[in-house]
């Protein structure tokens, strides 16, 4: 059995095409059928502010599976410590006995998650994208730009947070990557020249409405993964000329469809596994309008651990 | 941060008095409604013969918390590799960061089930009860004898199990720690003078009938964790005085409750936890017949992996 920590997991393990790769082929075999997936574990520490959820998901005929464990306690920085956290621990899927534990303090969901963003926009937005309005300040923020550079030529950075500073923060250290950044006070202003709109805050209301989407722009949202949060207003998506998640039920239960109550849905849902999987052609002219709603996958965690394991090895 | 391999483990956590207490106060929260417990995430490796599960629970002002993930690969011994293997993380309750691992491949659960039968046989068995059926021969039908002995003055065992050979080979261990042992071909004539019946097998059919059942015997049911499995006819249920388990939800998900097929029970259910924290006497005289049935919870995970780390630190 194998320990690695964060540094040699950083080293080995980098946002790049290989990655991308092998995220994009767990999204597909989730497509074809090929996953078994079961609901994530989600357990809430009240009295820390602390909540902690595991995932995990085994595709089929995979030499090895991994479990996530992601804790999530939001008074760290009180005490100077990150809120989120995590290791992962990945599992022979021939006996089940322990190969190996990642002790990625979260590393490897920042790294799965921007590479999901990539994704969505590789099969969602219009190729000559080149306009990204960024909504949220954070790690993920930097992370989805850097991903998204894989697949479009990003040039320009339109960016809105709700703390103005943070949203400078980030335009500085984006410069430093060789991008045309503006700062916006409003969401609206940030959206109005995009190609592509990121969502990556953890609101818990709608920041996002039809009125901000220009025409033909390409949106993920990648914020809302709880019962409590919401980043994209129901008009967003009924306005959408097509809404993608990754899973359904996640969708309905941590991410953007709560926003329809559990009421049927006005639209077609789609996954981004079978997207991929199907080739399924979304984007029919410049003008479509596309959202994918990423709540995190499994299948993801499996497919980065076994990617890094790969490597480390 | 801290990991520990089982030998490490088995040296310092044993079956023992400071441990029935540790696991019994975790009983004890559980009925008074302090522990948050999710449900247990399980996942069916099918080509591998395998499953894995997850399980935690949070004891309400605890400092630490566990997650135990169990592997159950039912091919490995014909890789001469153990079925059942596992781990503990360890994590504070207050920052969510890892505390430590508990490389323990199972042991902490072989001890933790073991002193659940004793708890609930503490509660719900006579007092002077010296003699235990016992159905089925493996590792856990050894650690129910050893824990029960911590409750009550056991010195003979009748023994049945499905594999003749498999009793004879547990019958020769058990009379190494000085108890009478008898090796039965049938569970009725096993259980005819039983004080208490511990079953511990993986069955997917009932072994235990009503016609079965001494007057004033109680009867620990430990075998059935899953959907598929099951120990008990529902005739020891409705024939029981006073019918038990951990938890109703888990009971009638993967324990004996599901020999009522989702229909409403005929009967009180009593949950352990409330049993110890209420101090309900559910044995009125010598003649009550008690059953409990156990399928394994969170909170035994955190209260062991909370023991052993105040025992290794």
């Amino acid at each position: 059995m194998q320990l690695y920590h964060r540094d040699a997991i950083e080293r080995a393990v980098t946002i790049d095409h290989d990655a991308l790769a092998a995220m994009e082929a767990g999204f597909a075999a989730l497509g074809r059928g090929e996953v078994v997936q079961p609901p994530i574990l989600s357990m809430v520490i009240e009295e820390a502010n602390g909540e902690v959820d595991v995932k995990t998901a085994h595709i089929r005929g995979a030499a090895r599976f991994a479990i996530k464990v992601s804790p999530g306690f939001f008074d760290n920085p009180k005490l100077g410590l990150p809120s989120l956290n995590g290791l992962m621990m990945v599992f022979s899927a021939q006996t089940g006995l322990v190969d190996a534990v990642l002790f990625d303090e979260g590393y490897l969901t920042l790294v799965r998650t921007a590479l999901a963003g990539a994704i969505a926009a590789k099969h969602l937005s219009r190729e000559n994208s080149r306009r990204v309005a960024v909504l949220g300040a954070g790690e993920q923020a930097e992370r989805q730009i850097e991903a998204l550079r894989l697949v479009r030529d990003i040039d320009s950075i339109d960016v809105w947070s709700r703390r103005r500073q943070g949203a400078e923060a980030y335009a500085e250290r984006m410069r430093g990557r060789g991008l045309a950044v503006t700062v916006h006070d409003s969401v609206h202003a940030a959206c109005a020249m995009a190609d592509i709109i990121v969502t990556t805050t953890p609101s818990r209301e709608p920041l996002l409405h039809a009125r901000d989407l220009p025409e033909g722009v390409h949106v993920t949202a990648m914020g809302a993964d709880s019962p409590a949060k919401c980043e994209l207003d129901a008009s967003v998506m009924t306005r959408a000329d097509a809404f993608v998640c990754d899973t359904r039920t996640q969708s309905e239960a941590n991410g953007e469809l709560k926003a329809f109550g559990g009421k049927e849905v006005p639209f077609k849902v789609h996954e981004l596994g079978r997207v991929i999987a199907e080739r399924q052609r979304l984007r029919l002219t410049d003008a479509t309008i596309t959202v994918c709603d990423l709540t995190g996958t499994g299948v993801q965690d499996t497919a980065i651990a076994d990617f890094a394991l790969d490597r480390l090895a």
